[in-house]
């Protein structure tokens, strides 16, 4: 730390993100990736690209995408806005409307992190004992509240309907839906935007388009909070999309077909993995995402996550209560996880002798 | 707006960015982007590149740029940070160190903005009647200085041993270079980072390196300060630069005499648009940088712009005091320059009659 930073994040503790480790023939089930590359045609137009175009700045608007993804959502234009990853958007939420917000205990581990950066009073509302979240406890907030729908790492769903409760509840809040996982079984909220303005959807192309390594985040929503988002963008770093992304991220979500074969494929080794684990004695939490939550008695989460990682399957480990009993896994191949399962037979095994 | 907006936000004026239209061909002289195309190492680097690897998150410490920056520098990769753009670094640099800010009333256009995002104490410091910084004027400041070196939109430098005195003068402030447009031939203050902890530097790959498109900055300093920038965007956005971007970018900064051979060809075409601009009769400010600040007599700077673009040449208007009598013209190839001076001509030709 220097002598000039400001006193306010002298104790900040910065997000961990999770390991990019470069480890040979490594299965890696710990970031929440897809196991299946991006769209066919978003790997064309990348390729088909003329890299010396990158000589140019890239649209701040970012029309071509915006275009596609409100044609993609059914909404209008000024009802999207775009960011650098779906972090960046939740930064602009949190600047924008973040003085009094409220968000799961245990969610996405960079919503308290947020809460610093912007000097946010916050308050973070526990989840119930069987870890869900429970609306009614939202209920009574009288600020910015943020729900991950699925959960994570829990993966853990609220039905539409659920969260329909808590728009209708009180219209001067702002109800903030982070749908990094939505499209792997769970509801979305888009169809409620047309209805409630005091609803923020946000989504990534990170998980169900398979573009982790392009950078694209997105916020649906009434034109005005669209608007107050673009604002934010627009004082912070309007340039925030380069120009292979926005290529990458048009043409990837233009290919519907293979965004729903790609979670369908997803969901169906989920369900699969899922009822294994439960043979071989683990608690699984009923999951709508692309990971799952698991945990047994036969080993702590720390030391099954430490004997796979041994064995080059690396998961993720929260070593915080009340979750690190658990490890989240996520979904990959089939193969992969019935690789995973193999190589759980063993560590089970040997915890036995 | 919404109704949700944080009332300190309500009157911000965000950043207008240089328009980026797409007129069929353009002179585009706008937005200060390098006339030739990035190095062939880089065309080459991302035309290899398997697509279907943007399924994985990128590196979030960007290690193969930092290392192929420091090296470039010969700085320690502890002493380089990445931003998605410097636009990001500066955004960082206020988030951190800007509690108290000065800077230029004439220079980048979005160091105002900053200072309304991230509620900073921000003084502008006039330049002198001719449109220069005059360090004398920041010596007495008790807070955290930024200026651009060459400023823009004047394009003049100040030499590395005037900077050198306000690092000295006072140690305990922090002293920002952003260094834009220094390839171009003015001096950078890299050299002093070894002996001054008070100084940072913020680069970019948008001008010198024909990579405007790819979204890469650079924050060079004492190791403590890069600690604190590394601090804030670990807590933004930690995958701020996507996959495409890191690997544009290792490869350009690597190829220096490609670097060498654009910067020097875009200096000597300034030097010769430079003259012949003088022999028309422009005042054409003493630029070190990829772009020339001129005025004259004969044409309001509104109206020469306007005559411009109706002749599909786009350079760019500030139609704010003292500079409105001036247009901003970004350094193009030698061809570009002489159609501009061909139809500058014809303009003046017109205004006499």
């Amino acid at each position: 730390m220097s002598r000039f930073l400001r006193k306010q994040y002298e104790k900040m503790e910065p997000y961990t993100p999770g390991e990019q480790p470069k480890i040979p023939d490594l299965i890696k089930l710990n970031t929440n990736e897809n196991p299946y590359p991006p769209s066919p045609e978003a790997v064309k137009a990348l390729s088909g690209e003329d890299m010396e175009s990158l000589v140019r700045y890239p649209d701040p608007e970012a029309s071509d995408l915006i275009d596609a993804a409100a044609e993609f959502y059914g909404l209008e234009k000024n009802q999207v806005a775009v960011g650098n990853g779906s972090d960046e958007i939740l930064a602009f939420i949190y600047m924008a409307f973040g003085e009094k917000i409220c968000f799961p205990s245990v969610s996405y581990g960079f919503y308290p992190v947020f809460a610093d950066v912007f000097g946010c009073d916050a308050k973070a509302i526990p989840l119930t004992e069987d870890l869900r979240i429970d609306p009614a406890d939202y209920m009574d907030f009288d600020g910015t509240i943020i729900i991950a729908n699925p959960n994570a790492p829990t993966g853990i769903a609220l039905g539409r309907d659920e969260i329909e409760e808590l728009l209708r509840a009180d219209d001067s809040r702002l109800v903030v839906i982070d749908e990094a996982y939505v499209d792997f079984g769970a509801e979305s909220c888009v169809p409620l935007i047309d209805k409630y303005d005091n609803l923020l959807v946000v989504q990534t192309f990170s998980k169900s388009r398979s573009l982790a390594g392009a950078r694209i985040g997105l916020a649906l929503g009434a034109a005005a909070l669209i608007e107050d988002i673009n604002k934010m963008k627009f004082s912070f770093n309007p340039y925030n999309l380069d120009r292979l992304a926005i290529i990458a991220g048009t043409a990837a979500i233009k290919d519907r077909t293979y965004f729903e074969e790609c979670c369908g494929k997803v969901a169906a080794t989920r369900e699969r993995f899922t009822a294994k684990m439960e043979e071989l004695g683990f608690q699984v939490l009923p999951s709508k995402a692309n990971f799952v939550f698991a945990r047994t008695d036969k080993i702590s989460g720390k030391d099954y996550f430490t004997k796979l990682r041994e064995r080059a399957i690396l998961v993720r480990h929260f070593d915080k209560e009340p979750i690190s009993d658990y490890v989240r896994i996520t979904i990959g191949r089939d193969e992969d996880m019935d690789r995973l399962l193999a190589v759980t037979e063993e560590i089970l095994c040997e915890q036995v002798k």
